[in-house]
C-alpha cells in the first residue's frame, strides 16, 4: 500500500483530548440543564430515509443535505439520463436513498409521529447529536457540528415558553455568562405588522427578507423587498417596526396600538404579554429580553413565539441558540394536532465564547493523577499492583511502560500535566518507601509502602 | 407537502428515554474504566477522505463502506464509461470523495500520523464512537453502532498487554459480568505453526482460513484450505493444533516443544509466557484465559498477542471485544516504527448480554423525581416558583403544562414513572400547605409551604 497523506476533510475537525475535556464540560452541562427541567434524552439515526429530509429545509436546505451513495450493485441503477439532461436531483435520487442528518428537529417529528403509541404526552426530550451541512467551512462553521435541542410537545402550553427561557437563563448562570440578550417576537404580531402594510399574501417573502436584517442590514432588506415587488409606499409604512425603541413592556404597548383593530396580531400580543409577566416575576440572572419586531426566523414552521439568543455585545459572533412555537410540524408524517415548543443551542459557538471569554474551569480533571515511574521488572511488579489497587478506588493513574531514562519519564508527565510521579525505586524497595514527587511545586516526600494507597487517596481528594 | 408514513433505513435505531438510560449507564462505565488506566479521549470526524478508509479493510470491507456522494454541481463530473464497463468502484469514486467511518482504528492511525508533533508518546487514547457499515442487518447486526476502543502506541512493552486484559477484568468486575473467557494466540506462534507445516509462504491464506473456525468448524476450515491448494499431509499436520487441551500453562508448554527448533515462533511463546505470569499473580476476577493456537483474527495488521472476548457459556452471542498488538499501522499514513497495541468493546452485544442476565440496575435516575400538579393560573405561579427552587438544587421535576383532569395529570406521573407528585391546589394555598403523593405506595401527606423545598431535597436523597 502507498503512502497516503494524513488529513480530514474541509470543515471536519478532529478533537484532542485537551478540546474534548472542555467540549464534555459543556455538554455535561447541558445534559444537567435539560434533565433538571424534566427532559429525557433521545437519539435518532445518523441517516435518515432520504424522503423524510428533502423538501423540509427548502432549496437551499436541499442542495446542503450529504446524501449516501447506494451500496454495492445498486448503483448501476443511475438514471443517466437526467444526468445528460442536468436533472442532478433525479440523477442523485437514482443512486441515494439515505442522507445524513440535518438539523434534530425533522428527526424529531419523524420520532415523534413513528413512536406516538409509545409516548406520554406532552413529551419533553432533548437531543445531543452530530448534525451535517455542505456548507462552504468558514470560522466558526463546520461540516460536522453538534446540535443541542430540548423540545415539548403535546399539550400546549405557555408555560413551556416560560420555561424555555428559564432553561436558556439556567444554562448560561451556571456557565457564569453574563449579558446575553434574548431577542423575542412573535409569528401572529408579524402576520399582523404584513397585513397593517398591505402584504398579508407575501407573509412568507416578507419574513424571509426580514430574517437577514441582522446579517444584511435595513438597506438591503429594504431593496430585496423592491425587487420582490413590494411598493415603496408599503416599506414606508414597515420603516418605524424597523427601529421601535423601548423597554419590552412600552414596546409591547407601541405595537398594541399601532396594530389595534387587526386581528391576528391580538393573540400574539397577548401571548407575550402573559410570557413577559411571568418572566419579570422570576428575575432571570444571566439574561435579558429584548423584544424585536424585525426577529423573523427563517423556518416557515414557526407559528408562535420565537426568540433568538444574542452573544455579550462585546463578542463578534452570530446567534447561541433560538427556537420557538410550532403547531404542525409532527403533521409531514401523519400526527396531526400536535403543537410544540423547542430551543435549540449552538454549541460550537458557545464553546467559541467560553473560550474567549476564559470561562473553562482551570482544573478539569480529565487524566491522570500519578505516573508510576519504571524502574525495571522488580519495581515494575510492585508498581503493578500497587496501580491496580489506586485504579480500583477509581483514581486516574499509569505506569510508564519502558525503564528508560527518569529524565524522559519526568519529562512526560509534564507534558501530560500529571500532577503528581510516583517512584519506587531499588533503593526504595529496599528501604520498604516510596517517593511521592508534586510536580507543580517539584516538592518530594518519602513515605513507607504501606501508606502508599491512603497517601494518594488523600493526594486525589484535595486536588 | 405530502405525507410521509414515518420510518427509518433498515439497519438503523431510534433510541427511547429507556433504552438511552441504560446504554448511557454502559457508556459511562467504560468511560470511568478508560480514565481510570489513564487513557484520554479523542474524537475523529463522522466521515473521511476516501482515500484514508479504501484498501484498509480487504476487499470486503471496501464493499461496506457507506460513500458520501459529493454535493452540487460536482455529480456532474460522473464517470459514466466507467458505469458502462462496469466499473463500479471507478465511477462511485467519479462522484465521491468522502466516506463514513467504518472503524475508529484506521481513523485513530490518520490521527497520530497527522498529529504526531503535537502527541506526547506513548499515547494512551479512548475512542467511543459510531461507526457505518452497509452489512446485511440481523440479529445483533445494524448499519450504525458504536465502537469502542482503547489502544496505547509508542513505547513498546508488554506491560501494554497486561493491562489491557486487566482493564477488560475491571470492566466486567464492575458490570458485575461473571464468566467471561478471553481468548489469547499469538501472530508469532501463528507464523510458527505455519512454518513446521510447510506453509510459511501462504500465512495470511492460513490465517484468514483458520479465523472462520469458531462461526463454520473444523471440517469447513479444512475443506477451504484444501480448496486454497493446502496439501492432505499439511492438513494432517495442523490438526493437532486444532483441539489442544490443558490449562494455559501447560498448552503453551507443549506448544514449546512442538515448535522447538523454529525461531520465528520463540519470541511469541516468551512474550505469552511474561503476560500469563504477570496476570497469574493479579488474581483476575471476572475473566478467565484461554490460549486458542487457532484464534487468528482476520486483520492483517496485528502482528504478536491477539484475543478475542467471549461471553458467558449460556448466552449464544459472537464475541464481546477483541485486539491486539500491530506493530506499523501508522505506516500507512507516514509514521513509521511505532507499535502499538489496542483492543474494542462490541457495546450492543454486551448491552445485550446485560439486558439478558438482568445485570442493569433497577433504578437508573434519568428523569424527573416530582410533578407538580396545575390547578390553574394562581396556583401555577407558586409552583413555578418553587419548581426553580428546587431545580437550582439540580432535582430534576417538571410542571404540568394545563390544568387538566387531576386524573389525566396522575396518570402521566405514572406512565412516565416519577415516584413523586405535588398537589397545591386552591385549598392548600388557603391552608399553606402542599401535599406530597408517593405514587409507589399511594401514600400522601400534607406539609408547609415553607418546608417544600427542604421536604423535596429529603426525598430526593432518600431515593
Amino acid at each position: 500500500m502507498s503512502v497516503i497523506k494524513p488529513s480530514i476533510p474541509k470543515g471536519t475537525r478532529d478533537f484532542s483530548p485537551e478540546i474534548l475535556s472542555k467540549r464534555n464540560y459543556l455538554k455535561e452541562k447541558l445534559i444537567r440543564t435539560f434533565k433538571t427541567f424534566g427532559f429525557q434524552s433521545i437519539e435518532t439515526p445518523s441517516f435518515e430515509r432520504s424522503e423524510t429530509l428533502l423538501g423540509k429545509y427548502g432549496d437551499e436546505g436541499d442542495r446542503l443535505i450529504f446524501k449516501i451513495l447506494n451500496s454495492g450493485e445498486k448503483i448501476k441503477k443511475a438514471d443517466i439520463k437526467a444526468l445528460e439532461d442536468e436533472n442532478l436531483q433525479r440523477f442523485s435520487n437514482s443512486i441515494s436513498q439515505k442522507a445524513l442528518r440535518y438539523d434534530l428537529t425533522i428527526p424529531f417529528a419523524r420520532y415523534v409521529a413513528q413512536n406516538q403509541n409509545n409516548i406520554q404526552f406532552p413529551f419533553k426530550r432533548y437531543q445531543i447529536q452530530n448534525v451535517w451541512r455542505a456548507d462552504r467551512p468558514q470560522h466558526g462553521r463546520f461540516q460536522e457540528f453538534l446540535q443541542c435541542d430540548a423540545d415539548v410537545v403535546g399539550e400546549r402550553s405557555l408555560w413551556q415558553e416560560v420555561e424555555g427561557i428559564l432553561l436558556y437563563d439556567r444554562l448560561f448562570s451556571i456557565l457564569n455568562l453574563k449579558g446575553i440578550s434574548i431577542k423575542i417576537n412573535h409569528r401572529k404580531i408579524l402576520a399582523g405588522i404584513a397585513q397593517l402594510i398591505g402584504v398579508k399574501s407575501q407573509l412568507s417573502d416578507f419574513t424571509v427578507a426580514l430574517d437577514k436584517l441582522g446579517k444584511i442590514g435595513d438597506r438591503a432588506v429594504i431593496n430585496e423587498l423592491l425587487q420582490k415587488g413590494f411598493e415603496q409606499k408599503v416599506i414606508d409604512k414597515l420603516k418605524p417596526f424597523l427601529s421601535s425603541k423601548g423597554d419590552f413592556k412600552s414596546k409591547l404597548s407601541k405595537i398594541e396600538v399601532s396594530l389595534s383593530g387587526i386581528e391576528v396580531s391580538n393573540e400574539g400580543i397577548e401571548e407575550l404579554k402573559f410570557i413577559h409577566h411571568q418572566l419579570a416575576e422570576k428575575s432571570l440572572k444571566a439574561v435579558t429580553l429584548d423584544l424585536d419586531f424585525t426577529l423573523a426566523r427563517g423556518l416557515n414552521y414557526y407559528t408562535g413565539l420565537i426568540l433568538e439568543v444574542m452573544p455579550p455585545s462585546n463578542i463578534e459572533i452570530g446567534s447561541l441558540g433560538g427556537g420557538g412555537r410550532y403547531d404542525d410540524l409532527t403533521d409531514l408524517f401523519g400526527l396531526k394536532n400536535t403543537s410544540g415548543f423547542g430551543i435549540s443551542f449552538g454549541f460550537d459557538r458557545i464553546f467559541i465564547v467560553l473560550e474567549e471569554l476564559n470561562l473553562f474551569p482551570d482544573k478539569l480533571k480529565n487524566q491522570s493523577h500519578f505516573l508510576f515511574l519504571n524502574f525495571g521488572e522488580d519495581s515494575a511488579k510492585l508498581c503493578f499492583d500497587k496501580l491496580m489497587e489506586i485504579r480500583n478506588r477509581e483514581i486516574p493513574c499509569e505506569f510508564y511502560p519502558n525503564p528508560t531514562k527518569i529524565k524522559k519519564q519526568m519529562n512526560y508527565a509534564n507534558e501530560r500535566s500529571i500532577p503528581f510521579v510516583i517512584l519506587i525505586g531499588p533503593e526504595e524497595i529496599k528501604k520498604d518507601v516510596f517517593v511521592v514527587k508534586d510536580m507543580n511545586s517539584g516538592n518530594q516526600s518519602e513515605h513507607s509502602i504501606s501508606s502508599l494507597v491512603s497517601t494518594l487517596e488523600e493526594l486525589f481528594q484535595s486536588l
